[in-house]
């Protein structure tokens, strides 16, 4: 076992929370005589997962911060632009091709689409969409993207039973803040050793939202936490696959159906976290359980959230930042370009030193396609990362005969040096010491629009899609959460 | 990582084996140049998944050995008869009403019930219902329950689509294999690290099962086994609640749902069991990866396959043999016997020591209740473990005022010494050196036909019961698994 949580230290804690489990089952049967003065202390030691439940359960929307509140209303500007945005990949439309007959009734819209699905269906397709452009938030001190998992099947979850907005930012906090709470007490161990966390640990963050929202009482709670924990699942091998954007669309099925089994009485273990067999100890060689309940209603992990500004690999994104800085400026065109030198940390040339490229997909890997983009195009939104802008021939000509990249020790992995030399022989130099989307220079609000209307715009129109940012910014002031996802299908 | 493959000897195997990804993604992207040559290396011993996927691919029903064949039967008369047995179990209820509204079309019947749902949820239903009671087969180099996962897919799959009892059999037999080849390889670290196994790899079982009767090409099949890989979990610590039966269901279920997407281009990583961020390496610190991919056609994991006869805590079967077998020799009522004296193996009382129960559940963890239903009733099957039979007057006096259990070093776990006094003054003793239903003795044809009729006659019906056992054994025969399938459905 890892750390203890900060009330366990041994028997004082037995006579007011006698945790034994009272009922004589395999899960304790199989414990020896030898060990068992040994487990008992552990057991008593747990009381994290119920800790945990009893704070979703007593948790009401007046003790969110409005400061929580706004980042939870940014989490969901964020979500549904790259729920839209994401909503007509090839992984979207196999995925809801091939389970489209397996639906139960068609309820739940899948956000981004005219396509109606069940809502734990809607829920894995929301997941996946969200999550396939590689664009969604992070929370950096564990790097899960947990607003997807959540979102998605509190979404699915808005469209079958009327929610009011203010119930489900409230569910949406605590959904993320599980996540962040287990993030934080298994990473690094759970992530280094091939977890994908934002599947593995996504999957509580679905289980508590909808769980909060059908008001669970705290043992269902606690099964429900459970019933997740046992379907905790999603590998790293996956990246670079379909597989990877599946991670927080079953998590967010998976937990939804957990909070519904659990609803109805269908029991987990009490200790799905923390117990000898649970998550914790089966998944990280290393945990400290007392980050999951310390600093309830005081810590909320969304004021550590942060959102990526460009949809490409995120060691490039100091370069992209002070090339459209330097665009903006001088407001160049490409005529005016006539050399680049990047200077960037050792890591940026291990991961994306490729300058002759033909796919998008590698442009979102290449540090020249990056000045690139910055410099003729000014921005770097999903156009910029298509086949089309990677052979476009102004782009390919920075990128590919004008731009030095040099590895500098002394650059930090969110730094960049960037010098542009112009044809009037000017010479423009640009330091960026914290790349945009970092916690120390957080993309604004309006950015964050910005973003949404560069994947919202092409899905909805200019005008549905303004339309939609408002109702996100107000989404807490809605009635029904219907009107906000229906503002987010396409006319027909 | 842990052993390589056999053909895995460095770099001799690059020309012929192109193992590595053509493309580059995130995954490769995120190894550093560092590390590179490393990474490549163990990316060449990498075939593992290939390796595996080309095998079930090739494999055709002609190939299966006959003494395989009838192992397979055997797995499927005792799974049909688990299945039927717990389908009216709480657990299966819950599942059932829950989940109904969110079923598909209703194509494919639970198992023992009436009700029909969308075969994933099918699937689900009849893992659960197969697994409730601890009473489906195990192998016992890996403790895995096999059959469930495999047939609880595989009969759903059957009742949308038509399905030979021949190419049934046969993919179970290859799902059966897939589980007993993986949980070998990573046995027992990948079981003490908490995962039950039946869940966690359950999972593949089902995926290639089903992968099979769909004939996924070499490609969409290794992506069937790495969407199988990223959805594998359950925890060992939801063992003593329905979690634990939950575990094969979902594997079945999610098994199943993998083997659909990947049939059509739902991609996921091509190392789905042994990359450095895969099955193998994530859940267990060691491994045997030559385990999975030696003796293809000649080894089966169905020879080495075992059922329970009683529907208890295994280490309580000795003395359940034991004493069954002095009652049918020496035809006992309850008024001839005085005194029990059971010599068994220390876990037995670790384990098991209580004798003032009330509950049936608790009956199957008390060696004082093995001999009482053994000398006072003759058999122990589902109906000797009920509150009514631990109640029975007769049953508790043998319990609770006669019988003694002592531990000794010197008896193995599958072992007892049984010694009975009777009225009469007259002593029997009874020295049970392998229980029935291990290895070393396994349980007949016939006795696999009573252990069904105990679980299938309360259901469905002597008449039908026998009529479905006589189906099972003649699958193979069937040329559309539907006959079997509605056989073990309750007359309306």
């Amino acid at each position: 076992m890892g750390g203890g949580g900060g009330e366990s230290n041994g028997w004082k804690t037995i006579s007011p929370h006698p945790r034994i489990p009272p009922q004589a089952g395999e899960g304790i049967l199989k414990f020896g005589c030898a060990s068992l003065i040994t487990k008992f202390k552990e057991r008593v030691r747990m009381s994290v997962t119920r800790e945990l439940a009893a704070y979703i359960v007593g948790s009401r929307p007046d003790q969110i911060p409005s400061d929580v509140q706004h980042e939870a209303r940014r989490a969901i500007l964020n979500y549904v632009g790259c729920a839209v945005g994401g909503s007509r990949e090839p992984a979207v439309e196999i995925a809801l091709q091939v389970l489209s007959p397996y639906s139960g009734s068609r309820t739940a819209r899948v956000l981004g689409r005219g396509e109606r699905l069940d809502p734990l269906h809607a829920s894995l397709l929301n997941g996946i969409s969200s999550h396939v452009l590689d664009y969604d938030d992070t929370t950096p001190s564990n790097y899960i993207h947990p607003t997807s998992p959540a979102a998605s099947a509190l979404f699915a979850y808005a469209c079958t039973t009327p929610v009011t907005g203010a119930d489900l930012l409230h569910a949406l906090v605590l959904g993320f803040e599980v996540q962040t709470r287990i993030g934080d007490a298994t990473y690094p161990a759970h992530y280094e050793a091939g977890w994908h966390s934002t599947g593995s640990i996504g999957v509580f963050g679905a289980a508590v939202a909808i769980g909060k929202l059908l008001a669970l009482p705290l043992q269902n709670m606690i099964w429900a936490i459970g019933l997740a924990a046992t379907q905790s699942a999603g590998l790293r091998e996956m990246f670079g696959s379909m597989g990877k954007a599946f991670h927080p669309g079953r998590s967010a099925q998976s937990g939804y159906m957990g909070a519904l089994l659990a609803q109805a009485g269908f029991t987990s273990g009490e200790y799905g976290i923390e117990g000898p067999r649970g998550f914790a100890p089966v998944t990280a060689t290393k945990f400290d359980l007392a980050r999951i309940t310390t600093g309830f209603g005081s810590d909320f992990g969304l004021r550590r959230n942060t959102y990526k500004p460009f949809p490409c690999g995120i060691v490039i994104h100091p370069a992209i930042d002070a090339c459209i800085q330097i665009q903006r400026e001088r407001r160049l065109s490409p005529g005016d370009l006539q050399a680049v030198r990047l200077k960037v940390a050792p890591l940026v040339l291990d991961l994306c030193n490729k300058r002759d490229i033909g796919k998008g997909l590698e442009g979102k890997f290449s540090v020249y396609h990056a000045a690139a983009i910055g410099l003729v195009r000014g921005k770097a939104g999903i156009a910029e990362f298509t086949d089309a802008t990677v052979n476009d021939p102004d782009v390919k000509r920075v990128r590919e005969t004008m731009t030095v990249a040099v590895a500098d020790d002394s650059i930090a992995e969110d730094e960049v040096i960037a010098e542009v030399t112009l044809a009037s022989g000017e010479r423009v130099v640009k330091h960026v010491e914290h790349a945009i989307g970092n916690l120390a220079r957080p993309m604004t609000d309006r950015e964050l629009e910005d973003k949404f209307r560069d994947q919202g715009a092409p899905a909805l129109g200019a005008q549905r899609s303004n339309e939609l940012i408002a109702l996100c910014w107000s989404i807490d002031k809605l009635g029904d959460c219907r009107a906000l996802i229906e503002a987010a299908t396409p006319a027909p």
